[in-house]
């Protein structure tokens, strides 16, 4: 297999990427201006020492200094440390502070726990998640929300996550919440499912 | 312009059809035995004599007899005759029926006010909303739902029959709610728009 | 059953129209002007009277008068009488003579061979091709172009009419062709199946 | 801008990849092991070295040795050298050659002249062309094959190539010639637009 076959593979891992589409990828790298090839190796090669893992919430951010361990969201004294919403991806969180509607904390399970499965298979962040709870209940935490898909595997990862922090949470004054259900922007009741209609009845307001 | 012509033009003003599908219908009533073709058109000649206009709800329905005024859901006695909600078109209540979670009654106002008009165009049902509400009120009415669609003609519509409505409710302990918003059936918070994701935070439980 | 539930029974068997469309088409009707209802039920009603199928290419076509038995096609002596292109719609037709670079003669075969079949079902006009084959040899025709779609079920038709003409052409000078193959418009190289870039480099001009 | 920042710029600009995908990309490099990002980082850096540009044809080659200059197609004497194809791409070589019905040989030109230009804007490989026509010219080539997708920049395209060359070939014995146009597969009668149609009609066989 040639350099040029190996890239291609590659790029085939790249989320959302086809066979067709990963070539297209290298004969674009093939056009580039050498200086331009180089940066862009350069940059996926110190990307993991450009970026570090919140000791936290476990989001990627690119710290300013080596001794920097925990992101601006959990670095800063003005977010409401009484509320940590688990999310299933980084781009969750971008989304969510886009909308700049949330206050608290986040907490980045790294996926979701597949319908058919009732373990984590090794990927997820278990054990961090458990580590980062004791320690904000210990320091105030009131409320976990659970802030995944609304689809079977979004709700299996929510069972998941209430069996993991059981113990964890024994004896403490924290709820666990999900988000809300009902219509979302541009559903037509006449296609709606029931159970976001029942959302819909039950929240309204 | 022959019969033919003519009848691909009345296909044409269906629903959702085109040129080249109201053709295509014609062709396949031509297909069609001469006795299907005879029952079709006797079934469309005679649909608004077997097709009822509810009195109070103003839904389509078969009456059984010429002097059944009123459809089975405003019929029923058993229908909580507290709630009343309000939706565009009967599609809707057909979907909220199959879902089975909702025991009052219905309004059908027979569209929306399109965003950039505040009035009725004449084809809604504003005066027939007016009396019905009337009659309910004095009858123990508690709530009005507003059942819209999520999206601006729907909003500009709820806008548009509350203050239809506030003469009528004047003095009346009548509440008036919207459906709740939020995650829909399928959603991921990553591409969640802000006024859903908003929703879906104030609606957690 | 209510008449009702009957008519959205018959729409549901339009081509290409579902449950929930088929209601939608009912509700349209209902909210149409009385006149417009009888109008509609009358067009369908005499739509076989007031259209004729042609007897030599069956295409449907509205007659001037009830001893009109040839369309306007059929009855041109300006149109060439040494060709004749088998199709399978109506519709087929329809663009043809909209592009207006055909001036043989037609015959709607009324549908395809599908691909697992190899004899017509019935509903096919076999026997009428054969003998509207047999009076145009008779009179001059030189060529049968097959205009099947590129599909299986196309090619299949094609093999269908080959063995269905060949007792009826055998000593006949009639030669029969199929339409060329090629990129058509919008085609790009790199999406082209092999089929179709052998058909463009063959056909290369 | 952060290095994070960097690299997600980088991949907006692959084909087809937007803000979101190319966010998306980045937290995939984050969770490869360390070697696997070490290792895309060294293809993407020696792709320029391990791939070489054929000196005849211009499309991208996995030389064996640095003295290797010609690919594969180029550098077969089997080929028939009396015929060349110009197209846009490389993939439109990987899609004719997986077709394997073409043995003669290609120019890939880079790209096409967009409608409404009428020369070259630099990014095409025109004189290059120039050079590989008049060497394949002295030695034998008959015939010029315009290999563009049939669209108006692919028309526009082979305008260009044909002014372009016309003073290369003056005097010599070669024809130019584009692909033949027609149904493609799956292409159905009735929705062909005039100019397919009228190509199926000529090249009907």
């Amino acid at each position: 297999m040639t350099n040029l076959d190996k890239l291609i593979q590659q790029f085939e891992r790249f989320p959302g990427i086809g066979a067709r589409q990963a070539k297209r990828f290298a004969f674009h790298i093939l056009t580039l201006p050498p200086e331009d090839v180089e940066e862009l190796a350069r940059l996926i090669s110190t990307l993991p020492l450009s970026v570090t893992e919140c000791a936290r919430c476990h989001r990627f951010f690119s710290a300013h200094s080596p001794t920097e361990t925990h992101c601006s969201i959990c670095g800063d004294p003005n977010r409401d440390h009484t509320k940590l919403m688990v999310v299933e991806r980084d781009s969750d969180i971008v989304a969510l502070e886009r909308a700049g509607l949330y206050d608290g904390l986040y907490f980045v399970l790294g996926g979701t726990v597949p319908l058919l499965q009732n373990a984590d298979t090794g990927k997820l962040r278990g054990s961090a998640l458990k580590a980062t709870v004791s320690g904000l209940a210990a320091a105030g935490l009131t409320e976990i929300i659970l802030g995944f898909s609304v689809n079977p595997d979004g709700e299996n990862t929510s069972r998941f996550v209430e069996q993991l922090l059981r113990d964890t949470l024994h004896g403490q004054a924290v709820t666990m919440s999900q988000l809300g259900r009902g219509l979302s922007t541009g559903s037509e009741l006449e296609y709606a499912d029931p159970e976001t209609l029942k959302s819909a009845l039950q929240n309204r307001h």
